[in-house]
């Protein structure tokens, strides 16, 4: 069993994710990881905290000789801004955030609320996704977050295989598939920022190269992608989830949703067993398993709850009109938001996917890979 | 711990849902249950299925002299259609359902999947779901799903209270809240089926009466908005959810998105605690917990997979092109996931209002309500 | 992930196991369910209730021709001696039952409390044992547990295998291994019924073929020995559960404790993978993952709570000194305790082989099973 | 819901606990933390590593101004003696450890498995269940773990109450309840380092002030004994575990075992409510609940596995015939243990706690502890 919890604040010492069931024999490539978390910092419309941070991950636990001993492996990145044993209280509910519900819920402060729920912890999520990922890449499974629409404007993206779209994304200062379009879309933006206001967008995640049957249909509570929406919804600031086409799918009658199976021999070797689909609406999954066919996910991320125009508030001990408490923050975060989505998304499927091949070791995951696409040929 | 699971198959001898830690005291009422059995069997584009099952539940554990026990209650339908000894293995997997990823994860016969992930289990998830309503009917939090989309048809709902709005969808034969737009509505279901096609639609719940503070912000897998997109996605045929202004909320910038904290005094005594927002965007959770407003949920479902036009596809023992399997089924079954999901996303709001009340005896949970919202008050 | 939970009342209308995550593939034979069911109703000083009541399992889920279909197993226990709806409320709660913890924390009548935490639900935890028992045996994995010690009287086992000390086991009406200590041991129970007193005694249990890797050191709540513990000391009346030598083994100096390690390349072919250990002291299980010997447990069942002579009590309303409640009960039923630690115990390693192995087919895990036992050989 | 998992290797960085769901606004008292870390480190017969270890808690998150968040709490202990990266694999498994078990498992090195399964991970064990222990201080709920029995040899425990019984420990060198004892027991415990041997004991832990209701009858996995159970047989070297009179329950007639029922108004402001018991052989849980007395647990460590004497083993590269590695380590870690069993049962004790009385506000947690024990003084 592959899972994962995060502790950490905001401004506190340090953020940690301990995973446990990571499978022994992994060499773990703290770069991939290093890299998820820049790119977490980056992306146009950052603020300050962005430049003082510059997130590494140390690997405190289940590592021998880098490689991975089956123990748990605890992912710690470090805030430099650690100042919350200096920081006041709150007054001033932020709407958006859980300083309200929080404050209430738990008889107590804002500053206790706000310290944890704050999209700072996605950075340990982030690790963790990049550490699952790593089992993933052991079988090529491949996979990309990226922004389809940012503010209301929607990007065209280029085609391209995985390997071409990171690179695409690596061009793009908003994190699309398509560079050429930064500029309109850094220009929204610039307009917010000049507004004293906020963007939010959507996100779309692919993961290429799954095998058949991660999930299954039997009990509601572990079908993957009931899971995956859990993991996504989980993500601060987001408010919709879809896979394959989503709502879309239930705008189009059911000729025009459902995907046509193909059989073709010359790709059984392939993770699909050459059961080809020339449409992939479903998005990967049908009755809550892999079909062969690559995952896709999307998610629409709100704007970020801090406005430096601030909203309508009030003062908590009072209960008078105010306005909402600020503190630093940036005025678009999607891009970020792609980075989370995508290692959200990779460790459930990594869950999944220990979970049919088990995780005790690499060596015998692989051997068993390798017998169930033979078995599974011959079915 | 309130928890559920199902058991049963299409046409198996019976359904069954175990509901685990429901408190003890409280009068049951099966015939709510049962109105919602019949609702979700009902609704304009049903199939011959429907005119053979009359669902009732039993509740075969859990309740002495009609009042819970503190034990697992289970909740029974039995299946009228009972013939699985006599039904035999399809060919032809059915695309859009588990038959071609089940027979290959399970290296079986696709007979065994499809009679698990049908949408005939969904009928103990209401049950579930209804008697979970029983608790929160206990503090006047009250639950509505309905129709708001069919076939990329927008639904204009009527104004009302949750009360009204029940009135409303009774009157609708396809479950919306405006059952002047019936024969519109109706007209698309039967063309759909005069061409041997299907249509799906969007679902959305509300829950009003909400107290602050169910779900916490404080670990990813206990927030509830992550909660409950797992029970909607992992629903049959759901590809999207959404909280709140959901996808919306990203097109929007932030200005337009929070909802403003105002304060009056004279509503302290609600659930709201006096805490009041003129508009609702976020859908009633912030950070993954409820905020004294209704809650609102959204859900895609694709149109039905079964379709009288076959799509392509293959003999899965020959490898041979051949259109789908045909197994009876419906035109539109969106009136009947409008109940699905209502009750899925009670049940999860069930288990956070245990989590934060407890689940010993009911007489306990409303005195610990009570207390809550005179300590919150006094925050 | 295999997983059960129960539901049902000692005197409702039935008792139900839904065993969630059984692997696809297996032919189900209901006669050794209901020989573990009958067993369990058996043994020399049982009362009145077991011949109103003749077991036997009803699979309502889970099965299509007999044979598991990866969905949910349903195990129904139908109770002839249904009559909840005619009982009435005790009023002075038995010492050593959950009467009074029971009353007090639901705030609510004894007879709740009384009808669920009686033993007659371990009924369907043999039943899910028993099931989980035939995953085990497709793998030559065989179990057994009898009773080693009765009211204070300790019984001397004829040396055999499992196979040889099942037929003992039949033989003997306290389910010893020695029929021989039969009527000695008869004699006690007689006595103290005579007395209107009970009697107690201590179960042992071994499971034989298991493989190396069950279980695993590296999350405590992933050990086999706490899973096991727990599972064996969630039974009614179990007040002690050892593993091995158990509390022999803190009186031991160390060099008389630990197995020592020998190699028989003879014997590499078989579980223990040639991995033999002359003595097996530590029970089959060390740092929590089993090490090739047989799995040993043994657990100490109290006296039944309720006596013939009954004990100082208590009427709950008035709060006025009186004897306890007494309702209808055995003398003796350690013998079918034996039954029951047999088929706990089992479901726990089943869980666990299933968690090395996977639990979609039966057909893939016998695969992997042998492709374990390769690379393990080479290692 | 309270939960706790660690991360961390014997010889490697740092061992963590992370616990998630402790309550908001407790003052956390480290150096009681830090006590229970001596404590642990301590105890007649220990090694050289506890020499160079002084073990001390750091919070690393969750905390605020020292007063907790409601946030994961993280709990580090830094291992002085971290030279993981420099150790050599072992060659020759030690009969007892889990050297064998998870080489073969994990297709492996002995090395990744020794450092993860070495019992210098209870450190963080005990440091959870010190921190959990401040939430029962709340309520006047004592904790203490002794020595009962050490190498064979009974200890005479002198009488008083928790408070007096933890002045004794202190006063003993092995953390017994008699400190007259001492000489004999500390000379059998250098008589085994004569040897080359090692001893291994029997602890018990007594928890006072409980209130009533902790645990549930209604579902196995949620009975708190058998949860209990699993805490104490997943530590290191455990081989028994008994509650109340655990083992000798099985050998009493049951009118020698079940507590009488008493009722006295004067205590009816306690936490037994005037529910008072005689005896406590049930050890303070009467079907998976506690009874308002208090709670007895023991358990059986075995001898350290680790012997200067080497047992017989083998070289696992070349299957030949061999003694077994030695890495340094203690005569006896008896002491220790106690204190370590002391903090696992206090955790599993607030996991029920707050089951019980919700985790969100140390506030909430108060008042409602009060309503409870007033409606239950009604009822």
């Amino acid at each position: 069993m592959l899972r994962y919890w995060t502790a950490g604040e905001s401004h506190g010492k340090t953020l940690l994710a301990v995973v446990d069931g990571f499978p022994a024999g992994i060499e773990i490539d703290t770069d991939s990881i290093d890299y998820d978390l820049r790119m977490r910092q980056g992306g146009y419309g950052r603020g300050g905290r962005q430049k003082i941070e510059t997130d590494k991950v140390e690997l405190l636990t289940g590592v021998w000789k880098n490689v991975s001993m089956g123990s748990p492996v605890t992912l710690q990145v470090i805030n430099r801004d650690y100042k919350l044993e200096k920081l006041k209280e709150l007054e001033r509910p932020r709407p958006g955030h859980g300083d309200l519900t929080g404050a209430v819920k738990f008889l107590g402060s804002i500053r206790n609320v706000l310290e944890r729920s704050s999209a700072r912890e996605t950075a340990v999520r982030v690790a963790a996704g990049a550490l699952a990922k790593q089992i993933l890449a052991e079988f090529q499974i491949e996979c990309i977050g990226f922004v389809d629409e940012l503010g209301g404007h929607q990007i065209h993206r280029q085609a391209g295989d995985i390997q071409q779209w990171r690179t695409l994304r690596e061009q793009s200062e908003v994190y699309s598939l398509n560079p050429e379009q930064d500029p309109e879309i850094k220009q929204l933006i610039d307009q917010a920022e000049e507004q004293g206001d906020t963007l939010g967008g959507i996100l779309e995640v692919h993961i290429s190269g799954l095998p058949f049957g991660l999930g299954t249909h039997a009990q509601w509570d572990r079908k993957l992608d009931g899971r995956i929406a859990q993991a996504v919804m989980a993500v601060q600031a987001i408010k919709g989830v879809e896979i394959g086409l989503g709502f879309e799918a239930a705008r189009r009658p059911g000729s025009q949703v459902h995907d046509p199976i193909t059989y073709d021999a010359d790709k059984k070797d392939t993770p699909s067993l050459g059961f080809e689909r020339p449409t992939n609406n479903a998005g990967g999954l049908e009755a809550g398993m892999t079909n062969g066919q690559s995952l896709v996910v999307r998610a629409a991320k709100k704007p970020i709850s801090t406005l430096r125009q601030p909203l309508e508030s009030i003062n908590l001990d009072t209960k008078q009109a105010d306005t909402a408490s600020y503190e630093r923050s940036d005025v678009c975060a999607v891009s970020a938001a792609a980075i989370i989505i995508e290692n959200v998304v990779a460790f459930e499927v990594a869950v999944a996917f220990c979970e049919k091949f088990g995780n005790d070791s690499i060596s015998e995951m692989k051997a068993r890979y390798d017998l169930f696409q033979q078995m599974a040929q011959q079915r």
